[in-house]
């Protein structure tokens, strides 16, 4: 066995995520591993509340970050709110609504899928009119930014028509966080999970979470045990609820929370708007560069992700050589389709520390010369 | 709101994990961010993995790293091969074995505790005559290395017992993995899970898991669904399992896998046999160190982990403060006692890159300071 120090190459992450990791937040992942209860991480772990609620736009006392990605935020909020025999309404206009249905029928639950086209937003209608059909739903569940088509729903008005049908709501925030507007506590959502590695450019492994007061107290008031331990919010209180009394559950992350600390705090200096903004600009410098290539977008103007770009690949040319040549060439990583969408679009990812004009510049004009 | 990155202070940690993170492996975990599906990404996971195999002692094809802390890698466990209905039957000597139990419940399964005392290794008889109480177990679980007592098991007859029995084994490995013998193939054991931060000296967050064929045919052999969508190792697999093709199953903490690569390769360099003839020679040095200010082992002398020293606090000691004072005034982390064993004993740990003749010194001369 012939193995060596593993030495990354330098790539520029234009792909659905991980995003270029900001280098303040790569040497914080590198500071000195201390102890979970150590008296110094506890009150790191306070200021990573507050940052977590700031982005989040929250008063949430129940904001932590799960010690897994993305899909463990998903699941952690699925287990948590759905019991055996819970009908749920799940809108599902890409890969990620698919994830949300798979984890309602694993909670024993009942998933009312709504579908929508792939590339499209959630239609509110569709949503109204699986509540009326449906009144013994309990929960509604979408997907703010949907990573797989690069469309970004309207999560204000599917919240409200939700409440007014008297179900709650879960959120899926992962690529929307830092990157596009998201108010937790204006628009009432009240479950919401994100991930590390998208808008917020930290390694990925983690998923901020936040529960309101409603949510929560179903998480109280169940009649059957969450069926996962880990996720178990009940238990990840004793170690992320109350400041003055933390109770061991399981080993945090120390230097993977290291990093979202510090990533978290970029975006809180750089200010939400501004990031909404710097987000906003660069995908409209991308998209005139894509669109001077002669190449289109599968979303309609109005319903894309600033961040995540989904470009038609044009008949004739191959998926693969092209994204290979962009990474081996030019140490460019862009995206490729998922599902029904493998071989028929790109992604390309703005997001974070990635989205940098240098970057737009350098990914039209390699992409340029990859087609020419 | 006022916060600065954060600047953790420097400590020996001599609690029952963390243990200090080899400066190797923070460096490691500071390099720039590839994508988890870019293909010198995939070339690493293929060498984390026969590093994996090399740690556990196995050939098992399906070793891989679940992306969660220890506590994830027993659920994945439970929750791949546990069914509604089955018997389980958990030998328990302290903290986890109650996890266990609790796993077990929580997949619908029915968990058949065999109780030892706590300090003490889990007795092969009370497993045999559990057995043979209950034909109709179908698994049998139990804890190598007890970190919330010291106590060591001797999981070789253990599995012996159960597989005559025509039970399956599930075996924690959190402490044990790279601190004492560990001989997955030879000792058939069939499921067994790790943590990183314990003998790999790798940051918290990270679970090294290894299912040999008989497991793995349960897993895709089940008549009920697997009801953890993360967990469920038949989708995983398609991340983990074959080189050739790894499709996308969730986002993959990329510079957590950066760290616990570099840890397996010190380990490999150091070589298996060597760490644990190194943990071994510094338990001994701490225990003559222990002894030496009139202190005792909670453990019997054959069945202590060489690396988890739990030592018993003097009466009229206060737990609590002597703690705080090795912290405080000497940057020394030691760990408490956890349920029935809180502000009874302390664990001194000595794992990975913390078992140095140093710590020894440093540690017992700082205890003594504090105890007179």
């Amino acid at each position: 066995m012939k193995i060596d120090s593993f030495d990354p190459p330098m790539r520029i992450l234009m792909g659905p995520g991980p995003s270029d990791v900001h280098p303040r937040i790569l040497e914080a992942m590198a500071r000195p591993t201390i102890g979970h209860l150590d008296p110094e991480f506890i009150r790191m772990m306070e200021e990573l509340k507050q940052l977590a609620q700031y982005a989040f736009q929250t008063r949430n006392e129940m904001t932590m970050i799960v010690s897994g990605p993305g899909s463990v935020g998903m699941e952690t909020c699925f287990v948590n709110l759905v019991e055996p025999g819970d009908k749920v309404i799940v809108c599902q206009n890409g890969v990620f609504g698919g994830r949300m249905k798979e984890n309602v029928e694993r909670c024993g639950g009942v998933a009312v899928v709504v579908e929508d086209e792939w590339g499209r937003a959630v239609d509110p209608g569709g949503l109204e009119r699986a509540l009326e059909a449906n009144p013994d739903a309990k929960i509604a569940a979408f997907v703010h930014a949907e990573t797989s088509t690069g469309a970004l729903s309207d999560v204000e008005t599917l919240v409200r028509i939700a409440h007014a049908h008297g179900c709650l709501t879960i959120v899926d925030a992962v690529t929307s966080l830092g990157g596009a507007p998201l108010k937790v506590d204006e628009w009432e959502i009240d479950a919401v999970y994100s991930g590390s590695q998208k808008c917020l450019s930290c390694a990925p492994g983690l998923s901020p979470l936040s529960f309101n007061e409603r949510a929560m107290s179903i998480v109280r008031n169940r009649k059957t045990r969450i069926q996962s331990w880990f996720m178990d919010l009940n238990l990840v209180l004793g170690y992320w609820g109350s400041h003055e009394k933390r109770a061991y559950h399981h080993t945090a992350p120390v230097n993977a929370l290291y990093g979202l600390h510090e990533a978290l705090l970029i975006l809180w200096e750089e200010g939400l708007e501004n990031a909404w903004a710097r987000h906003s600009d660069n995908h409209h410098r991308l998209r005139n560069g894509i669109e001077s290539l002669g190449l289109s977008f599968i979303v309609p103007e109005r319903e894309r992700i600033p961040h995540l770009n989904a470009v038609s690949i044009p008949e004739g040319v191959d998926d693969a050589s092209v994204r290979s040549r962009l990474l081996n060439e030019f140490g460019i990583e862009i995206g490729a389709g998922l599902g029904p969408l493998a071989g028929k679009i790109w992604r390309i990812g703005l997001m974070g520390y990635s989205s940098r004009t240098r970057n737009v510049v350098c990914c039209v004009n390699a992409l340029k010369e990859v087609l020419s």
